[in-house]
């Protein structure tokens, strides 16, 4: 037995009174996902905790079986990780975007340099990389640029402390925050200076510089301030091969789900043409699951682009993100079957287009295979698979469901 | 949005036979609760794990969301500070029940002094007051009438513990129980002698004195004996608006609640009318949400009228409470709508009339307002809700599922 689980990010949503209170999933044509309801056994599930808006670094961790209030170490680290940064125990990471401020700080717009204008971010990244923080010769920055405005800001150094808060205010309009410790450490508080006068050089030294001139010329917002936040370390996991016995690969080109995959000691499958955004090549992502399932036990696929899509608000990208991963979803069923294949989709998190943000709502759940006892769900979505014979499902118990499934788990007790 | 939470105490029951096996809930008629379930999401609820009955005061805790195996300390404390009597660190409280015993100090009726039939309370309870304990000259005696035949005890002093037993049989027919220390301390052997002692003084100030004489001639049953139970202290909560960052007040005419609702720093609305028994106002208390809804986040409403009715197994008493609730949840729904509102109705626990005691069994829960996903149950009650879209929710998670639909949730992680 095989497994294949895939991962909808951000893909719950709420009804929408102007469409007949249906959902974007109800909204959108999803023939694969609703063969497999048909198929399968569906249920609800709550990543982390029922109403709890779960960060999806968090919701992974938990979807493959690990408690993220215990191993939950904050988002950069991960996604320095992921995003093949050399990463040390003891460096602090930050999750960091490229956003405009005004000269008195406040942010005007928090993702600076968006697909398709792309390019400057790594111009940016060098002047980045050649900052030398005031009174902190010892302190060495690494910056790596993510993806677009994403990108991960790590300090390296003697006294350093994750335990500093965040300079992003989450919304426009505000003044990027002051960053401060956490706890009494003289540690946090020091982090908290170092970060607070790295920032500023940042402004100063990207604000009149001639990339962002020429930004200004062409119309387009100037990238002159990095929001700095998700301070973190690196976390240490027992691997998934050796807590379940299963040999396991991701595909996503998410920084963080890679970095959190990395951590759990799977292999990452690189695919030509995923992006981790809304134009990203689904099937081909498909493609690769066929390919390489041979060499695992179970695939984990995670598709970002539905979270842009619902973080942007569009209901029509969310229902072509859906709807494209229905493709991919098709092409998995087709090749692999349903005979010695257990396929599994569900979501992180819901993130309503009508909210913009991730929220604690259930998302639903689906799964596939010749051993499970199926429902009478029809479709995929929410509602229908509320009434699903699996009820409600905790995020942190999908892992071991799937062991089990692909008759690899271990009996607790003699 | 706003959130209006209904705890209709002892709600839930079981199948009556000579009904057609139907649930005072299924018997009553409630189409102000039959509209929220059609209108929102169902689901069944145990407030504190399935088929452990719940106390009232720790269901309440659960409901708003506190671990009650952490945080109950018992019921007295929260009835005496519910009741507005001026408890201290330090003081051990006790719930007490104006009771009559015969001579071997046997239980004749565990609910001296009932509502119509009140007014002696008050009297015994400047007699209690006076009594000075033998032996314990060090121990204040603070006595103070609830409702009807209930009342909170305090002891005041050095060296008290609540870790002592219950005098109340919990049924008529068995001899008043002698307290006894439940751990190893001195404080606990010392409490519970100091209890023993007052209970006798009590018994031989009350038995004879001229009220009880009077009650005598009039028919009534004797107030001659306190049954005492629930040694607690008061516990130190987290305040909910500190917890989750929401607003809330309360609405009950239950000491116990409202001790719980002070302890979680919710304000209290006072409510002409109201009773904590079946001649409740439920209308008053509907207009009270919707006069105060404007400077809160969340009302909570508690009934108590129900349970009353339930511990008195009276069918009739409970679908006419029910009845009573319903029209309060039409004016509120009416009201309010549920574009901006969110309405849960549920209960703490089970109290069939035929044990007239709590079970363990679960319980109806209706969430409806315009963001859940709604199901195909079409009726507010066990049966129905059992098959509804939110499945089993714990009633722990209650609280987090109302602030998430409130919009004022956290996200857990980056």
């Amino acid at each position: 037995m095989k497994a294949v689980f895939i991962v909808i990010d951000g893909m719950g949503d709420r009804p929408l009174k102007e469409h007949s209170w249906k959902t974007p999933l109800e909204l959108a044509t999803t023939p694969a996902l609703d063969y497999l309801a048909k198929m399968g056994a569906c249920g609800i599930l709550y990543a982390i905790r029922p109403g709890l808006p779960p960060g999806s670094g968090a919701a992974m961790l938990s979807l493959l079986g690990y408690d993220p209030f215990v191993h939950y170490r904050g988002r950069g680290a991960l996604e320095a990780l992921g995003s093949g940064v050399d990463i040390q125990s003891g460096d602090v990471a930050f999750r960091t975007n490229f956003s405009s401020v005004d000269e008195n700080r406040v942010v005007l717009e928090r993702r600076a340099i968006r697909y398709p204008n792309i390019g400057d971010e790594y111009k940016l990244a060098k002047i980045i990389n050649d900052i030398r923080i005031e009174g902190f010769p010892e302190v060495k920055v690494i910056f790596n640029v993510a993806k677009e405005y994403r990108g991960s800001l790590i300090f390296r150094g003697p006294k350093l402390s994750r335990m500093v808060s965040s300079s992003d205010p989450e919304v426009v309009g505000e003044k990027a925050r002051e960053v401060k410790p956490l706890d009494d450490s003289q540690e946090a508080m020091r982090t908290a200076k170092i970060v607070n006068q790295f920032s500023e050089q940042v402004y100063q030294t990207l604000n009149d510089h001639s990339i962002n001139e020429k930004r200004r010329q062409e119309g387009s917002e100037p990238a002159n301030y990095l929001l700095i936040r998700g301070a973190s370390t690196l976390m240490a996991l027992e691997s998934l091969e050796s807590i379940f016995g299963i040999k396991t690969a991701c595909i996503s080109k998410d920084p963080m789900a890679r970095g959190v995959a990395m951590s759990a000691g799977m292999d990452i499958i690189e695919v030509e043409g995923a992006t981790g955004d809304i134009d990203t090549n689904a099937l081909a992502k498909g493609q690769a699951v066929v390919d390489n399932i041979d060499k695992y036990d179970l695939i984990y696929v995670h598709i970002l682009g539905s979270d842009v899509a619902s973080h942007d608000g569009s209901l029509e990208n969310k229902k072509m993100m859906i709807e494209k991963v229905d493709g991919m979803v098709k092409l998995i069923t087709e090749e692999l079957g349903l005979e010695e294949t257990v396929i599994a989709v569900t979501a992180d998190h819901a993130t309503p287009i009508k909210l913009k943000k991730h929220t604690g709502d259930f998302v639903p759940l689906v799964i596939a295979g010749k051993a499970v006892i199926t429902d009478e769900v029809e479709f995929f979505s929410e509602r229908a698979c509320s009434r699903g014979g699996l009820n409600t499902v905790a995020g942190i118990d999908l892992m071991q469901i799937l062991v089990n499934l692909l008759g690899k788990a271990e009996r607790y007790g003699a």
